[in-house]
Parts: C-alpha cells; structure tokens; sequence
C-alpha cells in the first residue's frame, strides 16, 4: 500500500520580515511526514507562498504551529502589500496527489477549518471544492475589498464566515481555507513599469472577462524591481498549458509595443505541465514522459515500495 | 548506502522484424536489477535501440543474453538500413548514473568486452571513454564504410580490432563497447523528401564540420515516410542545449525554404535536459529543478533508502 499524499500550499502575509518568514516556517521543517518543498517570499506581494507534500496528519499539526506563529506576528493594520488578502493566514488550499480523492480532500478540509477557528478564534471561509456557498468557490468572491473593506461588510449576512462570529480577528483577519485542483502560480514579468498594461493583458487572457478557461489573472505593479507583472493562476494546467497562456501575453503585449522581459514559476509545478510546453515548442511528436529518466526511476521505486 | 547505477543503450542491427525484436529484448525484462526503460526499431534505420537502467552486473548478465539471440538471428550481409553499422550487436555503450565514476564504466567496459568475445568469438573495438586508441574515441572513425568496407579493411593494422583476430565474424560483424557520457538521441523530421537539404543542415549544425560543439549529425533519408531526417546526437547536452540545435536546424532549414515537420527524442532524456529548453522558450528565470514535484519526491524517496 503507498501512503497518502497531499500539497498544501498555504499563503501568509508577510514577504519582507526574514526573521518572521523563517520562524513561520520552521514547523514544517520539524514534523516528520510533512516535507517543505519550496518557500518563497515576495517582498512587493509581501506575501509568503510555502508548498508542502506529506501525509495529511502531518502536515495538519504543523499548519497549526506555523499558523500560530504567523497570528502573533503579522498586524493586519499596518500591513501594505499588491497582493490581495483578507488573513495573516490568508489562504490554505488542500489538494490531492497520491492515493486521496477529492472528496476526501474537502472533508480534510472541512474538518481541519472548525479545529482552526477552535485553537485560533479566527473566523473561516470555505472555498474552491470546500466551498458550502456556490459564489465562494470563487477566492475572489470571498476576498473582495480586502481586509479593509471585509472588516465592516463581515456584517452583512452575504458576507459572513462559514464558522466563527461575523467579526474580523483585529490583527489576524480571517482565513480561507479549501480543497482545490494542483494550481500553477506562473508570472509574467513585463519590460514596462505601467501597470496599465500589465492589467490589460490580464483582462486580455482571464477566463472571467472572456480569455483562457481555468486562467485566473491580475496586472500587478513591481515598485521595487520596477516592472509591471502578470501574475497568472492557472487552475486546471491540462485544459489550458502554459506554453498557451504565455504566448497569448506575449501577443498581446505586442499591442503595446512590450516585451516580456522574463517569467517566473512560483512554487511548485508537475513535470507533466512542463512536458507539455517544451514538447509544443520543440514539436516533439509522441513524447512519453516514462522516456524521462527521472519519472522511470520514480515510478520503479513506488512500484518496489508497494 | 545507494546502488550503484548505470544506463546501458545497446544497439542491434535489427528494426522491422518484430518476433526477432521481442527475442532479443526478452533478456533485458527477465532479469532482476536490470530494468528496461524503452526500446524502439526503426524500419527505415532498421535498428533496434534498447535503454536499460541497472546494476551493472545484471546489465552485463542480460546484455550477454541478448547479444547471443541477436547473433543467431541477425546475418549482416543481407541487412540493409539508412543507420551505419559494423555488427549484429552494433554498440554497447556503458553510462553513469549513480555511484559510479567514469572510470569505473571504462573497465566495466573493457571487462565486459574481454568475456563477450569470450563467449561469442565476435571482434571488439572499444570507444569514447574506454578507446585504447586515440582516434577509437570516435565512433565514426571505428565504423567507417561500414560493414561491408570494414570486412576487407580489418585486416589492414589501422583498422585491427582491440581484441580478437583481425577478421569480421561472417553474419554478425564486429561490435563497438565503451563508456560514455549521457547521450541524447534527437531527430529532427524535415517538410521535405530531399535528402540533400538534411545533409546540408546536419554539416551546417555538427561539431566535425564547424557547427556546434559535442554535437553530432547525419542527414538520412526514411523512404517509407517519405521524408528527410536530422538525425542528432548530444554527446554532452550541458554544453550545447536541444533549444539551441534545434534552433539552429531551424534557421538553416529556412535557407532552403523548407520547415521542420516535428521532432522525436529517442530513448531516454535526463530531466535537466528539459528543463533547459522549456526555461528558454518560456524565459523561465531562476528556475530550479527542485520546483518539479516529481524530482523532489524521488530525492525524498532516495534520501529514505539511505
């Protein structure tokens, strides 16, 4: 039997302060069955992405701890960020890799949300395929206006937590937590400061007004590196790949007379997603992804584990 | 402690009869620590590549097997093919791939050439790594004429076999064994039946001619597609990146106004060799293996094992 294995990749608004980052993610490198793959930390997002694969045991406890830490640590009041959020924890998607279903991920999720709110007193939103309202599958149904506007709408009945009090934690917000697909956090960096353009490609190639199926998109302004971004979500990369998205952007940042000056692959991503790009570019025919050296030593050891 | 690993690509003289191709794989699926990752004929080259990932005794033990079938199956002088070739078993090549140096696979080699002619009377030639003469290192030097020339030209002293008699066996030649880098296998498919245009590109495009360094090509004709082909071999794929020579063959190709038609990795690729092109084509900046799920679960797995 092979062990169960979800990603979780839980985001927290804090992108600048080291010292916070790294005890924030201190517990996931401290609890056996819970593997940190990656953490990165975006100082104009001034946010902090941290992707984990392990055992669902596991990797709940440690998100407990981490999010204890970071609950102490970041003041929504004084926080400033072009990454939207509405939580010191702001987002922790569940997801299914290895021997776990989808179901069994939103039920993960479910239960780990009324334990959070239990040991935190801060209220959840449910979301994506956790979602117990149609409209808040949708992250930016639930986050809409931020921290600032949510603290006084959480009143209205239509913006209420799914668990807690209709009441922002002061300094901690509230935190959306769910069960989604493997989601690809790809951005586009531009060869112009205006943000402008980088909205406009955005609005451009999003699913929402009319672009690509299961891309979700925002035009972001880089202050500090000085550059405009297109900060690109792909939710489903085997409906729509990357090679796809991206030579939209490029096409449409032609209009403009931009260039894109480099991209970013934030986070984690599965060979298949890039197989498919580099197999489009170089015209491969009938590749195989078992002709990948790698994926065949991977594959014989799962098959001499079971 | 690790296994030691080695990838083996033995290359036998036989591509469109498939009984005989399935006896002479047939070895490599039977015994316990090698694994077969692929093996592909092709009826216009008429040649059978096999890829193995192992322990290097077991490869050897299976390698004997198969060699023996192929010799008894495989008469050189009525075998007719668009690939060169000097032997029933053509090359044998040795890589390494994990705990295991260099030179080690240069006397893996050259012991594993001293017992198979033991076993088989056949001549050996040892090349690349494992040459005992300086211009052996190169195949092309060793397999000139082929076959046919090389039957009256064996007994001149230049042309001598490292081991064995200087004399052809009569049906199924002579075989080439050595250790080697990783080598990528990469054809590039032609929109056009003119061989001429594919050898025009392929001496514009290899190391011999001026091209680009540690690459090697042919321009072939595969008549029952109807098609001229690039045929490429990467002898170090960190110097010279697939994006680069298929952007070169490209470039050149417009010369003649014709365009590639598609591409085909044959056998197996390292997952880095990838990643290069896609973080070309997709201007993927500080792009780090480690981001591939996949590569981090098999680090896991191997990090387990210790």
């Amino acid at each position: 039997m092979t062990t169960q294995l979800i990603e979780c990749v839980p985001n927290f608004s804090e992108g600048r302060r080291d010292k916070v980052i790294e005890e924030i993610v201190t517990p996931f490198r401290q609890r056996k069955g819970c593997a940190l793959l990656d953490y990165r930390a975006d100082k104009d997002h001034n946010r902090l992405v941290v992707s984990l694969v392990g055992e669902p045991d596991a990797i709940q406890e440690a998100l407990l701890d981490a999010a204890k830490v970071a609950i102490s640590r970041i003041d929504l009041r004084h926080h400033k960020g072009s990454h939207p959020r509405i939580g010191a924890v702001d987002v922790i998607p569940f997801v299914p890799l290895q021997d776990i279903t989808m179901e069994a991920c939103v039920e993960l999720a479910h239960n780990f949300g009324r334990r959070y709110h239990q040991e935190t007193g801060i209220p959840v939103y449910f979301y994506e395929e956790a979602a117990m309202k149609p409209e808040r599958r949708n992250l930016e149904v639930i986050r809409r206006g931020q921290y600032e506007a949510l603290k006084k709408e959480v009143m209205s009945q239509d913006r209420h937590p799914d668990i807690g009090k209709p009441q922002l934690h002061p300094s901690a917000g509230a935190t959306v937590i769910g069960a989604r697909r493997f989601l690809i956090a790809f951005n586009v960096n531009l060869g112009t400061e205006d943000v402008h353009v980088a909205r406009k490609i955005a609005k451009a190639v999003r699913a929402s007004s009319g672009g690509l199926g299961h891309v979700k998109c925002i035009g972001l302004s880089l202050k500090e590196r000085g550059l405009a971004q297109v900060s690109v979500n792909v939710v489903d990369y085997e409906k729509n790949a990357l090679y796809r998205i991206l030579e939209l952007i490029r096409m449409e940042a032609k209009k403009w007379g931009v260039q894109v000056k480099e991209t970013e692959i934030y986070g984690m991503i599965p060979a298949a997603a890039l197989l498919h790009s580099v197999s489009y570019y170089m015209q491969i025919a009938e590749f195989d992804p078992n002709q990948v050296i790698e994926l065949r030593l991977l594959q014989m050891l799962r098959d001499n584990q079971e």
